[in-house]
């Protein structure tokens, strides 16, 4: 089977899910359910997993025996309170060492602070996390951070929360080219065909939150987000045809317009 | 149910393919029953339905029975082709009223001949059959084939063969926002995501051919292209989110860049 | 010398530009003076070059004996319409023969109605005149056009007024790679780049109003825009680079995304 | 007048080029004089500026009197190297301060190594060169880069030699909204477009040299790219109409497509 395996684990969804910004719990359960995700990630300092004991947990709607909770940093802008936070992270999950790293640059636009990613992943390796790390797209970074023994590569397609699609797909192709490990599409998605892009280029998967938290019906692009993670997968492995100006061209598009 | 309607008839599909360039008919068959397609088109003048007794029969391996099967005019350059053909086919399939019109420009950009295409058009729906009808992205060329009595309107995304995706996506939507007849898009499509990007501008449907039988796995890029035309459809009707610059953004895009 | 010939004429700049929608007349002067054209249309219907006596007249400002006066068609939604505002121009310039013909569709788009476009422009060449042509980007009528004697054929880049640059750049291509007479990209220009990138294609000319008249700064715009379009011949003419993924590609991009 | 001012020093032209990949030193003489520019920027690792005696000088054909010679560390790929090239070329020019520094990553994409240019951009502004830095597109990156006291910012549009124009135009404008120092767009120019893109977009220059050397005509090319490169600055200042669908759209485009 085709599966997408992280940190030794196989998966046989390539859509991975964020738990935030949804309207109510019932509706982030049904919408995770429907999205068909293996791998739901969960922003701790904003998300209760147990660390505000009386106050409603997570982890009741979106079971630990039913998913691979993906804990992660988000909201962090510092190595220091990354690192606090993944710690507390596998505390509250009884040892669990898989986590989302993400140490944000500023509050506009949420890009990574990549001095601080790259210091933080190279802590949090050593200490024995399973690090998929949130990064630009810069390929160069991105293959650092896989020599630093980060088990996933998780570039940005577009800012968080944009909804603007693969803006360089150049550069995630070169990503991919150069990588051994998993490589994530991780921010940026806004719909259905944005993800089947990222698919088509050789991404390992793509996570999402707001492309099916904000959209009109969230229940519903769940399930279509899961179709086009499918069909994106689908046609890399089938190999699309090449893309001329005429079925009567002798050769592919040159490169000249 | 969320149906495609046809003149008058509904189909739970909204991807239609074509049947030639495939390796061998195994090839074709296979594939076009992994796309999950209702509605088959068969070029009458390259293809045997009948008309060549002791040869192959297209209809032996996409049976009428299980498809609907949609004759088409490709290859034909004059209105009098066109309409020779679909009398030809109504005769071959007993009284089946159901064509696809294409009257082409020239043979380098298989671009329809509009003048000939109205011609033609004008003409079959007087005689009685259900005509949908190949044109270019015209939004003005595309009312008057509905005003005509075409039972759907199939605007080109990109030139027949070219794998280039939705070229003009404006240019469709303003078709799709003026029709009250379904609009299929119909040729250029190359991957998956090309497929979900016209479902998502709210097509009704999506024909292709080359995409599937020109792919290095036909019968994969079928599995593809039934998924993407599912998740494009969805998307379109869960509603996007908004695309912004960041997720901080107080509006949307505002058309400066 | 690298000149526009239409019509046997030779004009130096390939910058062709509209009289609507500035402040004031002095402004429409100005502007139209910084953009070094040659060639200025002229919507009889709504402006007046003396069918109005008494009335300000735009010739006093846009001197015939300095510039090309270009009168066009626009406002006429038939072709009945079309040809009695080309002959009612020719009377009032005296005899002049070269008119924009553009025959509209609707009001929303004001995309052209081809088949009234196809009509009208048949009988004007007939009547003499030296006819300049509005159309889509459809490569099959803009050869009919041509073939019927139009000596310069106008696709648009995009709706008129719609500032959205060079929608499908193959459709350009392909029109100048078939064409015999002047092919000028009339509206949907926005800004200097979308005027540079139809001339890198190979346009012979740009026509242009409310990107120069409703820019912040139209005089300032009007002088980008000479410069804009004749730094896009150069770069047609000098032969650009190819494209590739990076400078050490051993071909240029392949067609494949 | 709207001049670029670089560490004090200002500058009529905005656009900087390189001096590699020319047939020869007439060539690059010719090219460079018509190209308008008053910066030139110089490998020092493969360019001889005196450091090998008896061998043709550049400086003979590009005179320091005449033009702003900006050395630039290309070739480079540890900070070490880069300082050491930075040092030479202060000696070579007689204690001339301003430097383009650029610490590659690897040999295929020519990406920066974010992380070497960052540590030896700190060592060079603490020795009092006035550092003009090659950089990725990232937002983050770029103001720290500028808060460490670069006087110039210099993100790459596209890979080193790729003339694929601006990949990613919101993160270009991003980095241009954050700075306080000139933002000067390096590398990927592939056209004259590409170059008035980057100036609609609000860069304060742009520097290229394969996008002229390695026309077919580059001396056409150096002129076209002068004019271009006007004529988006002009644009930008001018303030360009908003994108709309169609004229008699009431409010620009809204993200949805």
């Amino acid at each position: 089977p085709d599966d997408l395996v992280v940190a030794g684990q196989s998966f046989s969804s390539r859509l991975l899910v964020g738990t935030g910004k949804y309207k109510d719990m019932a509706e982030t359960q049904t919408a995770i359910e429907m999205s068909g995700a293996e791998i739901v990630t969960v922003a701790i300092r904003r998300t209760n997993i147990g660390q505000n004991p009386g106050e409603p947990n997570l982890l009741d709607v979106i079971s630990p025996d039913k998913y691979t909770i993906l804990p992660n940093t988000a909201g962090c802008y510092t190595a220091k309170d990354a690192l606090r936070t993944c710690r507390l992270a596998r505390e509250l999950l009884g040892g669990h060492k898989l986590v989302k790293l993400e140490v944000l640059g500023d509050e506009k636009t949420l890009f990574p602070d990549i001095t601080a990613t790259l210091e933080s992943a190279d802590i949090l390796v050593k200490e024995g996390f399973d690090v998929m790390v949130y990064t630009n797209d810069d390929p160069i970074i991105a293959k650092r951070l896989e020599e630093m023994g980060c088990v996933a590569v998780m570039p940005l397609a577009a800012p968080i929360g944009s909804g603007l699609g693969i803006r360089n797909p150049y550069n995630i192709l070169t990503i991919i080219e150069n990588a051994k490990v998993p490589i994530i599409v991780d921010a940026g998605v806004g719909t259905a065909s944005d993800a089947a892009i990222g698919m088509e280029l050789g991404c390992d998967g793509i996570l999402m939150n707001t492309a099916i938290a904000h959209a009109n019906n969230p229940v519903l692009m769940a399930s279509s987000m899961k179709k086009a993670v499918q069909a994106g997968r689908e046609a890399f492995l089938a190999g699309r045809m090449p893309r001329r100006r005429y079925a009567s061209a002798s050769s592919p598009l040159d490169g000249l317009i």
